[in-house]
């Protein structure tokens, strides 16, 4: 097991830069698990730059329970991994089940399934949806759901799903996934550069936008005033206060933007605010109330679906502790009836979150009905199995694997502190 | 600033020992904060063994923040202490104020409060409730608070209580705090060590002790029975499942321990899931529902006050953000009256959690009623300033700090890896 901190110096061009996140480097706590004489396995944890050590270090501190052992290659295999990794109780300790140590499990177990996939040589979507509605069920810990989500629940919804699956893999590898675009929305672009890139957003295929709010809110008028008449009424826009605000203050300052027709308010206020989602999705009626890239993990999904606190959800590939984990939240989704449309960007987001959505919509919910998947276009030149967006759709990985591997000449040039961009840099 | 690695290898003997964590080996991410001629500050983060190093690389990640900066000595400069690193953008993606992250925070703002105290020369409760009620209100991050608590709310409990601060401190000195014992309960005693020690629990002046549950049904209902049989009905006994149910097996479990009057039952299930304490509450009606050790931060208390799912906070000194955070919590548990009743044992924690009931009783509540201090009776030798409970109530700290500071002859011998206490069990 290797693990690397990887940075990408994006706080230099304001990409990604947010009302709460003005400078961020997009990093990458990277692990390979090596293996004798076959594929190896790749996963990540993102992160935003300062810490990324920190996350590198709780990856490595789960390497007792990797190295030496038989690779996991089925999904009763890769179920006892991640209830390993879950349950080891000192290590629980550090959360439980959140943070720093949870997003650990997550890049591992990641990874573990990337091998898997890579082994069975399948996309990881393919390689999950081919699964039984029994082997897949049996993926997810039910600990702490039980009063939302039984495993008979589960069983049920995935049975509903299995007719049909062949037909939907094809309409997957034919259309792909519908995709909304967050490039022109960056707080640190000028409204210059917001208009010209709506343009092209639309020009592009897209048939949604999302812009990031919450600094100010009389920019945010005229800056969500001006993508409405740059993209006419037939696209969606969507806005992102990335937790900026009270409860109080996410339903007046929503009020304002209201008049130009936002799609959903993703972020409101905390994440861990299953209650004050329910006061200001109850506020504002219309416009949907998203959230889940810090969500910390399936109990708080589970709140939130059962409080009918959010109508969009948002599911991370990395916050979690992955796929396992994932699976069951798409699970609850299903059983809720809430669209998941997965938060992307990143480092390797949208490499990852596709073989999600389209896991779903092949055998969990069977819909695509109001589902999206965030585009965000940089980085996707440090995979070797890049996302690709076309006509405002992902087009469905057929690579094997969950798509997290860079490139060895990105690993060696943007390793932290070492490498040569950032020795460069310091020079 | 220096970080230290120290571990007590608990596990040996099980004390500490629940359903949850079959053999922990308690530790302490452990901070010092050197100055140039003053005082130095300690801190800590509390751990059960493995990834003890990671809390450590996070307390780590901080030291920018404070290294070469000027020592913060009055509420004002620790106020902007806690927001300067909860605050650091990059590392709030870790959390954000959760797990791994905000607990090092925690360390370093506890570390700079024993600081600013040792050089008032007071202890930190007297250091706390010496401050008039803006100064206090004014530790206070009310971001995602201000639909339960805002700073007048803040103001008015605070100036509420300053009548009769001088009266409670005297009597605070004289007659200290309430205690309650876990000693007798842990999961891996046998009948016969339970009944010894919950005998002596009731011959030491304890009105209280606690037992842990959930690891067998039948078991739990047999200890008990016994217990209940061995302090008869004058004292109370509580139970602790550290979070080993689900919701619905929760009030199945309490329904058949109710018989023997368990006064609160702790950490019935995940730490996240608000509405499933709620329903347990519900559900168990006379059986008081605690929670607080694992609860993350201020905004989930704030639901689980709001909602009604608790009716004892369990405060805990190194879970959250620090003092600042705790003042925040101490705060909106007098706004809704619910009782503070602070997690304690672990490494340190009695040391700490003395000094925040103190404070509470002092200048916050104002009154003690319904309120106990949990004490569990190991490791206290490590410290210079240890907690000392007589006749059940624990003594007001004198000593100016925090209370944290470990002997500098326990830092050299279990210091991990490299102390003698584990070369020599590894030879």
């Amino acid at each position: 097991m290797e693990v690397l901190d990887v940075r990408f110096p994006t706080s230099r061009e304001l990409d990604g830069s947010d009302a709460m996140n003005p400078d961020p480097d997009y990093s990458a706590a990277y692990v390979v698990l090596h293996t004798d004489g076959g594929p190896d396995g790749y996963g990540l944890a993102f992160t935003i730059g300062r810490g990324n050590d920190v996350q590198a270090a709780a990856i490595g501190a789960l390497r007792e329970h990797l190295v030496g052992r038989a690779v996991p290659e089925d999904a009763a295999a890769l179920a006892e991994l991640s209830a390993t990794l879950v349950g080891d109780s000192q290590l629980r300790w550090l959360g439980p089940e959140k943070g720093v140590a949870h997003m650990a499990i997550g890049a591992v177990v990641n990874a573990a399934w990337d091998l898997a996939a890579r082994r069975a040589d399948r996309p990881l979507w393919r390689f999950l949806a081919e699964m039984s509605p029994e082997q897949v069920a049996g993926l997810v810990d039910f600990r702490y759901l039980t009063d939302a989500l039984t495993e008979q629940d589960a069983l049920d919804i995935l049975r509903a799903a299995e007719p049909g699956r062949a037909e939907r893999t094809a309409r997957m590898l034919a259309e792909g996934y519908r995709a909304y675009t967050t490039s022109p929305g960056w707080l640190g672009y000028a409204d210059a550069k917001l208009v010209r890139l709506a343009k092209q957003a639309v020009a592009d295929g897209f048939d949604m936008i999302k812009l990031k709010v919450g600094g100010d809110l009389d920019d945010d008028v005229r800056r969500m005033k001006l993508a409405r008449e740059t993209v006419g009424k037939g696209v969606r826009i969507a806005v992102d206060a990335n937790q900026r605000w009270d409860v109080g203050t996410a339903i007046e300052w929503m009020r304002a933007l209201a008049p130009y027709e936002p799609y959903w308010i993703e972020e409101p206020t905390s994440p861990d605010d299953v209650l004050g989602h329910r006061v200001i999705a109850e506020a504002l009626g219309e416009i949907r109330v998203a959230t889940g890239e810090h969500v910390q993990n399936r109990v708080i999904f589970k709140q939130l679906l059962q409080a009918k606190a959010i109508s969009v959800l948002q599911l991370d590939a990395c916050r979690v502790g992955g796929i396992n984990e994932n699976v069951a939240i798409l699970l609850l989704a299903a059983k809720f009836g809430v669209p998941v449309c997965p938060h992307a960007g990143g480092v390797g987001l949208c490499e990852m979150v596709r073989h999600l959505s389209m896991f779903d919509f092949v055998a969990v919910s069977g819909t695509d009905a109001d589902r999206t998947i965030e585009w965000v276009d940089h980085l996707h030149e440090h995979f070797t199995d890049p996302a690709v967006v076309r006509d405002g759709r992902y087009l469905a990985p057929t690579a094997p694997g969950f798509s997290a591997r860079m490139h060895d000449a990105t690993l060696r040039r943007f390793r932290y502190p070492d490498g040569p961009e950032w020795t460069e840099e310091a020079r």
